[in-house]
């Protein structure tokens, strides 16, 4: 029995999983923590893929946010999910939220910690007003063509959680991929689920095959669903020490409306430890107090872990091509082709390759190497160059801006400024500014003086005034910056007032 | 015998023969009127392949006119070379001749008719003082590696040019390439040239190879190496309608220094064709009253007439990869890589693949399918896509400007301006343009006024305001321009002044 298991642990865990059968409530947990490196160049550390419209027309987290609607109604769902996400990627994550009429609760993690503690943050989060509801939580990046299969899944697995079980969906196998963790199946039970026997980690090929020659294996899908306190009450029992630091941080929030910022030094005392790792894989043990359920799902999931997974998620023409954007093939078959920077992206007669355009960037890489494509960027990372972790269009809390050209000691970018967005009150000791504004109406303010500014007129600001730009209209303010002087990093700012909290 | 070859004419060919033995002054003749869509997207229509620097620091125009550079002393090669280009390419020729110390003669075709009209034009420039020299005509586009052994085998030509002999370069085959011509090989002469038994077309694979094994064949290069003479007594046998029309186009040119402008109406009389076509293929024919000869050349040459191309004239890693510019290869074999546009392009696990990325497009093509990439701009030709022909970067005999961002209502452009260039004094209706320099001095005229600007100052040009830009210093000008206004349209310029007679 593990040390750290006492005999009033589990006493307390199995009142936990008993309390658990009386609430028929469901909390959608995402996990939005992922940095997704292996959709280079167009997921990056600074706007990784779960921004980003993969598949389809909106992000995968937009998409993730609306998985819930038209849960059946014999479960009552949560209006407002608790997302967990980088601090980072806060603002972002509120505006497509708020763009796809979602309400979350945003909880910004103070630091990357893995899956484990994302998770137990949103436990807290959820039981906060003293209820304790199932949590169904899934990860922010993944893609499911067949929601509906999803929900009859998650009903199964509800039912489970209900009855104090730590269910997981599982997906079986469709080939023999490497680029999974798979579970070994233990006992059937009568909805079609089985127990957890236990996870094992990504295979080599034959062992993959084997494992899906077998029968006896499912992917590990990486959702999982559970009731709060039991959540809570494994935490405590399998890693102590990030029960306690989870605790610590979260006692320690701050709070706004839907926004959690759990402490950054209790959090920082946390061991960084997946779902799978810090609870999961102790489910199969004899000692375990708590047991593991694993539900099948067959509704067209992808964890799109590379550009192959995505072309593989993807509709094909006949060719077995898949063209997003301004893309032209010519004689080419399985490719797949993003133009993402809208440059005109040709094919010819390519086979089994994989093509990415951004602004900044390409990536061609054959089908069957997609997987290196996490090692290029650790090199590109390496040589210090931006293109590794930043996109040539920056997103701020007020909008973004786009660095269009730029030369010896000068660069030009454009900034568009949301309804009501406001930047810093700043001042630079390098460089002087011209502003054209090209669309919408700004309100500049220029030393002493405040001034509106229409599509058509320009302003000034000399090195070393303080200036300020804000948009109090009601369309996307677009101005054209003209940066003069020898020195234009952006670290050449002095801030004296942010709405956004940016002074500190 | 040839209806059109008459007793009289087959004599004074003869006659010009003999003449031609007298003289042992060279003139290097540029042929650079294509257009090389098969470099695509690198070369265009409107700044075709012989203009950038495919292979190397230069152009392969500007290595074309340094090729005869050092060659022999027992010839007299002619300071002046004549390079045969179309009108739009004068500016971007001549400036290109200037950067790299050349004064050439250039004459600008006034409409496209294949090379035997522009060589016929070349000749008749070549011998207008009287003189009758041996012209060494050569495309503007080849790659050469070996120099002297350029200079060896067209010391062997221009011996047989004097004694009034048609001498074209062939080259030994090392493949059964089919994207050349071939010359089926007479009788060996002693210094290792051959009589030319015939011209033949670009045969299938199997032929090919068939020609190959032979021995008997050599691939066309496109070189030609004749006495001007010559050249004009056999087309005027074998393409008479074609020498009447040059000739009188000839007649009616118009001058300058270095520049000759043809009559655009007697040469639009003038047929179409090549070289091989006009004259070449009739001279093994028995009744032809000139003869040919073959002179091997085996100085690395390359027609660069593919991608593919390009990768076997370029050297290579030892994983026979070419990378040009911002490049990064991983696991990639055999893969040819350019950054042109100057973004990062990533090749993972790519093996055969060409990958070309420029400001505006990237090609991706199957190394065995680059023959395919002009029926690829043919398509996008055919889209309306401006992509086919034009570069964002788009030269100006004042230098040139950059197409940097665009949106509904504006659009930017970065302007560089030649020292002592002078855009012409103009005006749009429909658009208003805010400029600021950002290197550089410029000389502005607004309305009745001119004033000078320099770097970090601007000024705004009202719709409806006559203009004009000038660059008076001895640097390049560099200015951002924003146009604001409903139509954007490149045609809303009304000229009144034009340096380069851009009025009409």
């Amino acid at each position: 029995m593990d040390k750290r298991t006492t005999h009033a642990e589990q006493h307390n865990a199995a009142a936990a999983a008993e309390a658990a059968v009386e609430s028929g409530r469901l909390v959608q947990v995402i996990l939005a923590g992922g940095s997704g490196t292996r959709l280079w160049p167009v997921s990056r550390e600074q706007y990784p893929k779960q921004l980003i419209d993969v598949v389809g027309d909106q992000s995968l987290l937009q998409a993730t946010m609306k998985r819930m609607d038209g849960f059946a109604k014999t479960w009552d769902v949560a209006a407002q999910p608790v997302i967990v996400c980088g601090a980072e990627h806060f603002y972002v994550t509120s505006e497509q939220a708020s763009d796809c009429g979602v309400k979350p609760c945003v909880v910004v993690e103070p630091a990357r910690r893995d899956t484990a503690p994302a998770l137990t943050l949103a436990a807290l989060t959820a039981s906060s007003d003293g209820d304790d509801p199932i949590l169904v939580a899934m990860p922010a990046d993944h893609a499911i063509a067949d929601v509906p299969a999803l929900h009859l899944a998650i009903d199964v697995a509800a039912r489970h959680a209900q009855a104090g079980e730590i269910a997981t969906l599982g997906v079986p196998p469709t080939r023999a991929d490497t680029g999974f963790g798979y579970i070994r199946l233990g006992a059937q039970l009568q909805d079609g689920a089985h127990r957890i026997d236990r996870f094992v980690e990504k295979p080599a090929a034959e062992l993959a095959a084997q494992y899906v020659a077998s029968g006896g294996y499912w992917w590990n899908s990486g959702m999982f669903v559970v009731r709060a306190s039991v959540w809570l009450a494994a935490l405590k029992i399998f890693q102590p020490d990030m029960y306690a630091a989870c605790v610590q941080a979260y006692e320690n929030a701050k709070r706004d409306d839907g926004y959690i910022a759990p402490g950054a030094d209790a959090f920082a005392q946390s061991p960084s430890d997946s779902i799978d790792y810090a609870v999961m894989e102790h489910l199969g043990k004899p000692e375990s107090p708590f047991t593991g359920v694993v539900v099948p799902l067959e509704a067209g999931w992808s964890d799109l872990g590379s550009w192959d997974a995505v072309w593989e998620a993807m509709e094909k023409d006949e060719f077995g091509n898949v063209a997003n954007g301004r893309v032209l093939m010519e004689g080419a078959t399985t490719t797949y082709a993003r133009s993402q920077g809208g440059r005109l992206v040709a094919c010819v007669g390519t086979s089994d390759i994989v093509v990415v355009e951004t602004d900044d960037a390409v990536l061609v890489a054959d089908r069957s190497h997609v997987q290196d494509v996490k090692g290029l960027v650790s090199r590109i990372r390496q040589t210090n160059s931006p293109e590794a972790d930043i996109h040539r269009k920056v997103r701020r809390p007020w909008g973004f801006y786009d660095s269009i050209d730029n030369g010896e000691r000068f660069q030009v970018k454009r900034i568009v400024v949301n309804p009501g967005g406001r930047l810093s009150l700043q001042m630079h000791h390098h460089r002087a500014e011209h502003w054209i504004v090209v669309c919408g109406t700004a309100l500049v303010t220029r030393g002493e003086e405040q001034f509106l500014l229409t599509e058509n007129q320009s302003t000034y600001i000399p090195i070393g005034v303080q200036h300020r730009l804000e948009n109090p209209g009601h369309v996307p303010l677009q101005i054209i910056e003209v940066q003069s002087g020898a020195y234009l990093g952006e670290d050449d700012i002095v801030r004296f007032d942010d709405k956004y909290g940016r002074c500190n």
